[in-house]
């Protein structure tokens, strides 16, 4: 017998009848012998809709009480799935944030779990009950309501199995699995049976939607196996393991694209030791995250610092720079929407010399231009022109994953 | 400068521009120098949305998990309200059953508070905050989520207005106040500038929608004053107050009619002991409230009981009174949902005698036929075919409010 985690994400619990299948997979799952909790995420769209509302409320609306607001999609859930559950005779239970409690900093919209005390939900266990945790809620302290931000549902489960020691997190969704590229990019892509926490965490990084980066980081530190699988089917997805050898045989995991990518050009800027703090501290102020960043000395004695940043700060970013440019001397301040981040992931990099050369290799071949580089111990990210996305990204995936 | 609680009902927080309208009034009362605590119901449809969503996921959902979803609509007004506020630089914050707390018994669907502390409200006064709690939502000691049954925002609004001590309680509503009978059905209905609350108590149980029972009940205990207006104007409504002499000069303060009504009649039972309490045990087991009753003797030895119960609760209870029938004796089980249930209500009946009588005398002077009658010390109501309820309503508003 086995203590099971599972967490379903917006699509499958969109409404009723989806609910009622997740009832089914939680009595399955209990028939098979095993204890199970459940973390249902709110239905499809239901967030969107009272942010939404929030936004209407006020044109900066309280990040407090949004939370307040978007904290009951869950809590609907939650409640919807018990009474189901209830309904066909199987005892459960709903648990909000504040009630096991998940213990939160105050950073709302963006909380992060400090505790999650386990009493409540044990007792529950003990009962025979299925405790139904809503996710992406907590609580601080002092009792107010947070929530973990996008994709935090997924925090809230694997936190929930770390507290527990579950054998097992299982994160259903509307995708089967963990792929090596993007099927509608990549005809050739195919599910990946395992994968390496560090891998998954440079994924989700990359823009892959799979899983959210704070539970792959938990899941991580906590030793918690995670399952990610489609509730719609009953095929096995793909589990986020702890590093094992034989991983690093194979070069590249995975390979990546992310279209939200903006850049910005500080051009003629005076080559001298400062200028970089000068630029990017009133950008980080603002609370803008900066992603790559390259500087090229030129002959005249000035330079030019490029950056990216996510495509919805790119103007934000721009009036900030364009206000500072005489105060730091620079000639122009430059834009460009029409980028793409291409990026391969894998353990095998820190073995398997000349990845990288063959990288770029690759896409000389096929005349596209790298316009920035970054790297980590286990991926390269390329910046080129958004026209070049998809055909990198096949390049890549048929060199290093697909052939030869 | 006074305390007020303001409650706000669901037409008056329907949508945004509602809400709006709602933060414009809590406004002026701050700057006419009052501190203001605001009770916001869930949005019109809200509640009915959520528990048909309930009744969905389960034949018979679960109370405990039909509550916690019900309470998110109180959830999301507060916490809207509170940022629309915030916006307009009014400092305000949300304040969850669990939050302030309001303690509750452990009747889910139809909770009573037990105790509500306001050391939190008040703090948050201190501040010079508008403390916006949820209306219809508690907690239990153990932290369990509860609701008060519909309406019960106007029982959260008085009760915390008692536990402040607060100067008024102002319930705004989609009408301007307490009338003299129904304006929809008596063109002449005035409305009232003062009513005692144990008239409105009457008024609220005979099917007046306009408070919420226990609201008045607490109201009259706690001796909050009760101000019951519309939203929609600024005009002053009806006051709710503690029994003045002055009162009793008038007989009768209102006529209302409720359409709610069936009977059921065991006919032919043996006229022997014991037999009320075989017929109405079951019934009560079963939940059913039974207001009127009546037992008319025969010749032969027999008779007939007659009762009445909600609509809703009328095939129930046939059936539970067909399956005892053998059992008590009873010749048949007979039904009417034809109906009306016509009062008058009046501190004044204490000191005016006839009344009665000359309510029936007006009756049988248009030909109306008095089926069942039940009397309290302020109250007299009558039942009577459903197609007689207008005509039996304008009669009696002519006789003893408009003339003679």
């Amino acid at each position: 017998m086995a203590l099971i985690v599972q967490k379903y994400g917006g699509t499958s619990v969109a409404d009723i009848d989806r609910i009622r299948h997740v009832a089914d997979r939680v009595m399955r799952t209990r028939q098979a012998g095993h204890d199970v909790v459940v973390v249902p995420s709110a239905m499809a769209g239901e967030t969107n809709r009272l942010l939404g509302l929030a936004r209407q409320g006020a044109d900066v609306p309280s990040d407090r009480e949004s939370d307040v607001m978007a904290s009951t999609g869950e809590q609907v859930t939650a409640a919807l799935l018990a009474l189901v559950l209830d309904g066909r005779g199987v005892p459960a239970r709903s648990f909000l944030g504040f009630q096991v409690p998940i213990v939160t900093d105050a950073s709302f919209g963006r909380a992060r779990i400090r505790e999650i005390q386990a009493a409540a939900l044990r007792a529950a266990l003990d009962r025979h009950e299925v405790p139904i945790v809503a996710g992406f809620q907590g609580v601080t302290a002092d009792g107010q309501i947070t929530t973990l931000g996008r994709g935090g549902s997924d925090t809230t489960a694997v936190a929930v199995a770390a507290a527990l020691g579950a054998d097992a997190c299982e994160i259903y969704t509307d995708v089967d699995g963990v792929y090596t590229g993007d099927p509608r990019m990549v005809p050739g892509a195919r599910k990946l049976e395992r994968i390496a926490h560090d891998e998954m965490l440079e994924l989700a990084s990359l823009g892959a939607k799979v899983l959210h980066i704070r539970s792959v980081e938990f899941a991580k530190r906590y030793a918690v196996p995670l399952h990610v699988r489609s509730s719609f089917v009953d095929d096995e997805g793909t589990w986020v393991v702890k590093e094992e050898t034989s991983m690093e045989e194979i070069s590249v995991a995975g390979v990546t694209c992310d279209r939200d990518q903006a850049k910005v050009t500080v051009a003629g800027v005076p080559d001298r030791p400062g200028v970089a703090a000068m630029v990017f501290g009133p950008v980080a102020a603002s609370g803008i995250v900066v992603d790559m960043i390259i500087q090229n000395a030129s002959a005249d004695g000035t330079t030019d610092l490029t950056f990216t940043v996510p495509q919805a700060d790119h103007e934000k970013a721009r009036r900030i720079l364009e206000g500072i440019r005489t105060q730091i001397g620079a000639a122009e301040i430059r834009g460009d929407l029409d980028l793409a981040k291409v990026s391969i992931v894998g353990l095998g990099m820190r073995t398997h010399a000349g990845v990288a050369a063959r990288m770029f290799a690759c896409l000389a071949a096929e005349g596209i231009n790298v316009q920035m580089i970054s790297t980590s111990e286990i991926k390269i990210s390329v910046v080129v022109a958004a026209k070049y996305a998809e055909l990198a990204v096949r390049t890549l995936h048929d060199a290093f994953i697909t052939g030869p």
